[in-house]
């Protein structure tokens, strides 16, 4: 997996500052995740394909979260794009999408296909045989979600000597790496545990902004391998976090302590911060691996 | 009159050349005209005091004039502005912000007032004692408006030695300056023209983009100091011009010609193009006084 952030400020763009921006490429995917004012800008910048993109998912309706979408969309149909789009999102944004489209006069020839979310439980929104994405109910000002994108489990290694000096026919090889008992060439039941080994353990991705603290995601981000958290505050500002239903920095690390996660970024910051280092050191006495977030800045894990 | 282009490029934002979107400052107002993706951010690089905004100006509901607006308008309300807000634009405007601003549950505590145009005519929109704003009706896909911002004239200029010598009393100064004669000390008839000389010439400026060529404008833009005319393409591609309804750099010179304008402003180019001198070189073989828009570039007249 790789992670590019676009943007990770919160609130207005600025002139070396970005709002809610990140695409994560996985297995073969590139999904985009929020788009504030300026996406389109900065994924020529990272000089992400516009055509690879065909999934864009969107947290919540405030403007430094999809601002930049129509534009985008846009864009996608002056470059006479083909390719079908789904787009996940809150309900109520193709009604804003739409009305923009007449008021243009300019409707999209590719498929515009809204996937419009309403739930306030964890569901599944995507899956193919390789990947999956649910959603994470955020605690907001308004009906949010984060979003958890995991990889499926892949086959059992196959231990190719193993195999053969098991006397395995080949035709059952799949069948192994499914992990099954197999019956061998001399009518011997040969154990799965004996032929294989574990598959590389999959990896998961839990992007959860804007929300205020809110022990509800532990169980749904459990043991992720990267965890994006929002953290608009330090905790000296904590009395400007609750009433905007932001987190701070400390309130970030004890979720991600509490999910047992890999690691932890940090974003969504408050532009009224000078020294984002700040942020970092706060989590830390909470929790030991911890990323700042960076408009430009890729993870790949 | 200053004019700050913020950007003045056609279609969608990049990295180096953003959408259309100008700041005009006459007589203590600072006019934005048009509000493509990215503008707030060009108001910040350009240090255009938010504030100071009052009026906007938005030709039409093509993206790329205004996809930039909800965002301003959010950050207007997230920097707590109380001043209220003019918004001039085709109707359709309203119900688009509104519907946004209803969906992020983030209403404004300013006021902000919209007035949406639907004529076909050429209309006097904003007038106070100094500056009248006209539209001027284009030729585009969609309904659009150009707008013509012209000082209203000043008063004659007194001399000040020649009032004097025919000894009119002070208190007549300001009737003699309104072009009035006035009967002076000695009860003689004192002509206007022997003691006051004519104004200041009032200027104006035309902003036209976009547009298709269109001889309809040229009454109402006569004698501009300044006309914005869009050249999205050169003659060579007059091929485009036409279906999109946009103009060549050559029409846009005939225009410029036919209306006396003292000088001509080309932008909205088409990102198709490398060296936007050809546009100026193409223009000239028609109208002498030509300049290119280019974000950041700074006219004043």
């Amino acid at each position: 997996m790789k992670l590019t952030i676009l943007g990770c400020h919160s609130a207005t763009p600025r002139v070396n500052s970005n709002p809610t921006s990140q695409v994560l490429e996985i297995n073969n995917h590139i999904f985009l995740i929020d788009c504030g004012e300026g996406t389109q800008v900065e994924l020529r910048r990272n000089k992400v394909k516009f055509n690879r993109i065909k999934h864009i998912f969107i947290s919540h309706l405030h403007g430094d979260h999809y601002f930049g979408l129509i534009g985008l969309i846009s864009t996608f149909r002056l470059l006479t794009r083909e390719t079908e789009l789904h787009i996940y999102s809150p309900k109520g944004l193709k009604e804003v999408v739409t009305l923009q489209m007449k008021l243009a006069s300019s409707w999209t020839n590719y498929q515009l296909i809204f996937h419009e979310l309403t739930s306030k439980e964890s569901e599944l929104i995507f899956e193919d045989d390789k990947v999956e994405v649910h959603t994470i109910p955020l605690d907001h000002r308004i009906y949010t979600n984060g979003f958890l994108f995991k990889e499926k489990p892949g086959p059992r290694k196959l231990d190719l000597n193993a195999a053969l000096n098991a006397d395995i026919d080949k035709v059952y090889y799949n069948k192994v790496k499914q992990g099954f008992d197999v019956v061998n060439n001399q009518g011997k039941l040969i154990k799965n545990e004996t032929v294989t080994s574990d598959p590389i353990e999959p990896k998961s991705y839990a992007f959860c902004s804007d929300t205020a603290y809110n022990e509800n995601i532990i169980d749904i981000i459990k043991g992720a391998t990267v965890l994006y958290h929002e953290s608009t505050f330090l905790e000296k500002n904590k009395e400007l976090a609750v009433p905007t239903k932001h987190s701070t920095a400390k309130q970030a690390a004890s979720i991600a302590k509490q999910a047992e996660v890999g690691t932890l970024i940090l974003g969504h910051f408050s532009t009224r911060y000078d020294d984002m280092n700040d942020f970092k050191l706060e989590a830390q006495t909470i929790f030991d691996q911890v990323e700042l977030a960076q408009d430009g800045k890729e993870f790949e894990f």
